[in-house]
């Protein structure tokens, strides 16, 4: 298996993507590696580890894409970017699926443009990891459709159950429709429309609310990107607000020093289910072909969970299971 | 003053209303109270406490809308409800607000039909109290208003403005829109209407994210009710989802017992900013009157800051600084 990095993506290249992939390597002894950037900067990169040289390979694209770069334009104007070349080799058989912590819009833009969608998908979806008190759950859209519509609601509810089970390992994904209340006239009239051709798909539990994500009353939590976005970068916010609030009580609830370092231990501990280097990256599903986004700010580690996800996706066929369930 | 207290709102009543207005009437020496409920339960519930009873008015009303039923339908057939009858005292001018823990959707129904808009006002918004790191800030619209209008947006933000410098103490607050990125041509056509028209407002700080609302990066986060309400019920689950992470982390991270009740000291005082009890209710901005909805599980104190929010509205005349900025 063949997986393409981007080493020009994220906040920390090429230093995370090249270490990440070599931790890949170390996990899947014949997982081989394309990393994909400006040549010079990644075999200098390299030349800090030791690895496989004959499993390392470098595909020079001397573009690099700002992550605040117009995801268009940037797609458009930079031909020779890590994300352009690494998915065009993707498209062209030389590896089997392109992973980047790059510039999320310009990998979705150029992802759809470049590996084009699956048979019978109307758009694709990306879908997010969100922490949950059994575990990661799915978001999905997380905010490459703002707007929703019944049918597309209906594929992103299939695509995500099929990734769920084959990828997450949840049996029987259960999909709720996220809505102001329980009952099944709640909501706009699209979420009422979503909602009834929702019922067409196995495992659909109904409408779903905000207090119904953490104790994940769904497996899969359908909604539009807008909510999906404003939702989870709300709930990646929630570690570093929570750590401040404990600060701050500390000055008034009154421990030793030795009190202090446990309830920090108990805190980190706690809160490693919002740890989202665990997953790594979101998958883009509904593209011919595999393509993970991860977080800008993705370690190292999280780099290698990406590679991870993505020869989960390649193992289990994800692309044919969602195309025969789609059609 | 006079303040009308649903005495037949709520899951715990008559119990806490009753409890709740005697409370307030010993913060406000001049206060009257009118419970407003099924008579003889009110008198029974009354004859628990000691209070005086020159300031303490009940005025049955026989009917009781369960806190799960339709709103339309329960505003319409049950004309001697405690919400309809007491509604109708406040716009008859005999009490100066109406406060209740019932049925949301019953109250601001009732609430716009029985007491109309104020001058100017195209659609009232149920304003929430959403904790920040800087304490509680206003999330607008909480659900009354599944969609947004431009208008309605900036008509909701002047009204959320004078409502938190007026009652909460923000002075010059700040408005944001959320939305799924920092940038003005972020969102859907809808949201890039909104923001063109929020443009007017004096304080609006452009689009803020979901990571934004913990930081308080705006006084008033201005959104349709969808998003919302579901951000809403999600923060209201938070500080539940985290004692359960903590719970478990206790399993993983080995502490005495003498520590492990330092940790819960420490949360406890650490999730006091998503104290609910201590706003007590949401204030229902732009009908003529003022209408204070309250969570259905508040607590007697609660109740008391409900009638303390309403106090304050009154006091601060919070109805004519509100024509007065949008006319």
């Amino acid at each position: 298996m063949v997986i393409a990095v981007d080493a020009a993506g994220g906040d920390f290249f090429p230093a995370n993507p090249v270490e990440g992939g070599i931790l890949a390597m170390a996990e899947y002894p014949t997982l081989q590696i394309i990393f994909v950037g400006p040549e010079a900067m990644i075999r200098e990169e390299l030349a800090k580890h030791e690895y496989d040289k004959d499993r390392v390979h470098v595909q020079d694209a001397p573009e690099i894409i700002g992550m605040e770069e117009s995801p268009s334009s940037a797609v458009k104007n930079k031909r020779n970017s890590s994300i352009t070349i690494g998915l065009g080799m993707h498209k062209a058989g030389k590896c089997h699926a392109f992973v980047s912590a790059g510039n999320t819009g310009a990998l979705l833009a150029a992802s759809t443009f470049i590996l084009g969608k699956l048979e019978g998908v109307s758009r694709p979806t990306i879908a997010a990891y969100f922490p949950t008190l059994k575990g990661f759950r799915l978001l999905v859209d997380a905010g490459a459709n703002l707007e929703l519509k019944p049918e597309m609601a209906v594929q992103f509810a299939k695509m995500a159950q099929v990734y769920s089970s084959a990828v997450m390992g949840i049996s029987s994904p259960k999909v709720g429709l996220m809505n102001v209340g329980e009952e099944d006239e709640k909501g706009t009239e699209t979420t009422k429309e979503i909602h009834a051709a929702l019922k067409s798909i196995e495992g659909f539990v109904g409408n779903v609310e905000g207090r119904d994500v953490f104790p994940a009353k769904a497996d899969i939590f359908i909604t539009d990107g807008m909510v999906g976005n404003i939702l989870l970068k709300f709930g990646e916010s929630i570690p570093d607000a929570l750590f401040k609030m404990v600060h701050s009580a500390f000055s008034q609830v009154q421990l030793e020093e030795k009190e202090m370092k446990s309830v920090q231990k108990v805190l980190k501990t706690a809160l490693n289910p919002f740890n989202y280097e665990n997953v790594g990256g979101l998958p883009f599903l509904g593209v011919n072909g595999v393509s993970i986004v991860g977080h800008g700010g993705s370690s190292a580690p999280a780099i290698k969970n990406m590679i991870k996800a993505a020869v989960d996706c390649i193992e289990s066929d994800i692309n044919g299971k969602i195309v025969a369930s789609l059609n």
